[in-house]
């Protein structure tokens, strides 16, 4: 990593660790798609991922703006979390219970997007961008959004089938 | 990771892993203490590490009530978490910067224990234990509540510094 001086430099820097983040989002959701037993979550799923496409052009709009190629740099995090779901895919051997646990593993995926994008938002803001800020809100709202559902599907379903 | 089969044994393996990743933030927490400059979000992060003295405290209260002995399995979401904002401390140069950089490591961890308990505190009452719902819904309130006080904090003071 480079050294960071400004918060300019720290925002280009969280920058690339969404982008890197929600590129890996990109070729997981597929993964978990085909794994989910229900329909219901399944096209959770499907949104999620059509959303992701969307928020990544977003994204490269951010890059635009602070005249910066759009890149991702290793997020450890975003690797560590998709490790565990790819972990909990291949050792839940009953289908309704890996249901609960895609569930699980898609919402702690949301979570770090709403800490980064809650993040970015108000430092665009801060930083007196023109588009950034509303770009950045409009993904923090849909992940927000994305997680309510998502606890709503296992509170009404998933989850009692799973403890069946 | 032994196979699991049932909601059950999901549930154990997903607090085994909050309770090895809450004892990596009851260490992280005195650097990241350390790090910061602004007064105010020493004592959150002295907060932050009281609390989660506490929370590991109700885990251990939860694996009783499992009949589990209390030990953790490793966390790789948390590792990485930890790993990037260790990078953040080393990397940033300015202490104002590093600042907004602390708080925004710092909702990183709330998010991913928000994501974890949220998810535990469902599976718990939709299993029937007795304490464990209350318990994980009690440190669950305790990170939304970090989280938001960590925004204001942000809002209110820290980025400002951060962009002079």
């Amino acid at each position: 990593m480079a050294a960071m001086k400004s918060m300019e430099d720290l925002f280009l820097h969280t920058l690339k660790d969404i982008y890197y983040a929600e590129k890996l989002v990109l070729r997981i959701m597929p993964k978990m798609m085909k794994q989910a037993s229900s329909l219901e979550l399944k096209q959770a799923f499907e949104k999620h991922h059509t959303e992701t496409e969307k928020q990544i052009e977003r994204l490269d709009q951010v890059f635009e703006e602070c005249n910066s190629a759009a890149r991702g740099i290793r997020c450890e995090a975003m690797d560590g979390i998709l490790a565990e779901a790819k972990d909990m895919m291949e050792e839940v051997e009953d289908a309704e219970v890996r249901d609960a646990g895609l569930v699980a593993a898609a919402q702690s995926i949301e979570h770090y997007e709403i800490s980064r994008y809650g993040t970015l938002a108000a430092w665009a803001q801060q930083l007196g961008m023109k588009n950034a800020p509303k770009l950045l809100q409009q993904t923090l709202e849909e992940e927000k959004k994305a997680d309510r559902q998502l606890s709503e599907l296992a509170l009404k379903k998933i989850n009692q089938k799973a403890a069946q």
